[in-house]
């Protein structure tokens, strides 16, 4: 039998404890049945890491005695594997990874856990969206929720292409301030990292990673410019990684290569 | 002035005690000056994750009292990021990522910390191939490391395009069953995980997560379907994950995304 309302689960990289996931909860709550897998504590930029080395513990976490949802010792993309592979009791009709504090977007996209969980849930064959925050503080979630719920029934109703999610960013601002929707492609502009490097008390060197400065790219098909103009950004994204334009240049090659 | 020998950084993601990334080493250093960054220790199915909310520490390894690389406390994107921003003096002309005990094709590609770490080579504009050698025992190391100093030669003379790396899978066989060389594509066959249960001494429930099964795709062009022939596979890998061709009709759902 067919439920009425969409079941879908939502995950993060936050942390199940994370704000962004209790506003998108709630606010789906209001279209759809919800289940809750998300990691036990902080996963931000561990990209699409999955945990093969050491035991998967999952309890309940609770809030003010209220059962939220699956706590995973694991990564964003363990949570889904572990809901659609173990916990759940029947396939969700989507994955709804965020919100994330901090937007995803152009080189970003790779380290993102919140990504990465939308990515499994396409690998598994299942609609999947991932919704980040531009903001490291003071963020307003409602308008980020309200949209991904919209983006939720829309997606529901017209399916997403084999292989590719919708990597949805939406600017830190009041609902009426939101300038609009763009359909972007994921910036392309490099990193430079500094490398702050220190000493222990006990004479130990150590260094931390700092400062993912970016040189954003102004073209406004960009999904970083729009964020930066107010404008949410939409950008779809898949996992087939081949360099489809490169293949006949590297057959080229091929004569070299074989001869040794 | 320019050195006569290229200057090459070698990585991995099995970490730097790991017999591959030493048969890569000693076959490299008879055509260049090599420097080794790499985890120290396993770090694999890590993705691309990087590491923000710890120290990264590096210390120095040696093997029978030869100095190897700079063991690093992270991951092996950590590793490229570190060594091109701290560590190394000059810039390297090449990353060389390997090799990895295990091919690293198909779906496995979004989590393999072998291609993550040239994946960051080419983030920062340092041409950069991932070398995999296609089994878990019994592993013939050196036919994978001839073909990847070829390789690392080709390259250098050729370059390679901005954002795009090379993903190499060696057959494990003596040089002289491998039957060819193919330029192939990211393979994207389902995967179906499982996941034991067990209950451990204090009686709490943990999972392994196990068996990642997969139903190869049988096409010629396909990374896997290569390797399963005997054939040394290489893939252009590119960081860009937008899907292209998808952006048209998600412009088409636009007046349905913005009319809320």
């Amino acid at each position: 039998m067919k439920m009425d309302k969409p079941y879908l689960l939502i995950t993060n990289d936050d942390g199940i404890a994370a704000p962004g996931i209790h506003a998108l909860v709630q606010e789906l709550l209001k279209i759809a049945e919800v289940v809750v897998v998300a990691p036990d504590s902080e996963k931000s930029a561990v990209g699409h890491a999955i945990t093969l080395s050491d035991p998967i513990r999952v309890t309940c976490f609770k809030k003010a005695n209220h059962w939220v949802g699956h706590a995973v010792s694991g990564t964003p993309s363990d949570c889904v594997k572990i809901a659609v592979g173990a916990l759940l009791d029947r396939r969700p009709d989507m994955v709804v990874s965020g919100i994330n504090l901090g937007s995803n977007a152009g080189i970003n996209v790779i380290y993102s856990g919140t990504v990465s969980a939308a990515t499994e849930g396409t690998i598994l064959g299942i609609p999947s969206i991932a919704v980040s925050l531009a903001t490291y503080t003071e963020p307003i979630f409602e308008p980020a929720a309200r949209f991904a719920s919209h983006m939720v029934r829309i997606v529901l109703s017209k399916g997403l292409p084999d292989g590719t999610l919708l990597n949805i960013n939406v600017p830190n601002l009041p609902e009426s301030e939101i300038k609009g929707v763009r359909i972007t492609r994921q910036g392309m502009a490099n990193f430079a990292e500094t490398f702050d490097k220190r000493v222990d008390p006990r004479n130990r060197v150590y260094y931390w990673m700092n400062g993912i400065k970016e040189e954003l790219q102004a073209d406004d098909d960009v999904d970083d410019e729009a964020i930066k103009n107010g404008i949410i950004s939409i950008t779809p994204v898949k996992y087939d990684l081949t360099n489809y334009n490169f293949i006949p240049e590297l057959n080229n090659w091929l004569p070299e290569i074989v001869k040794k």
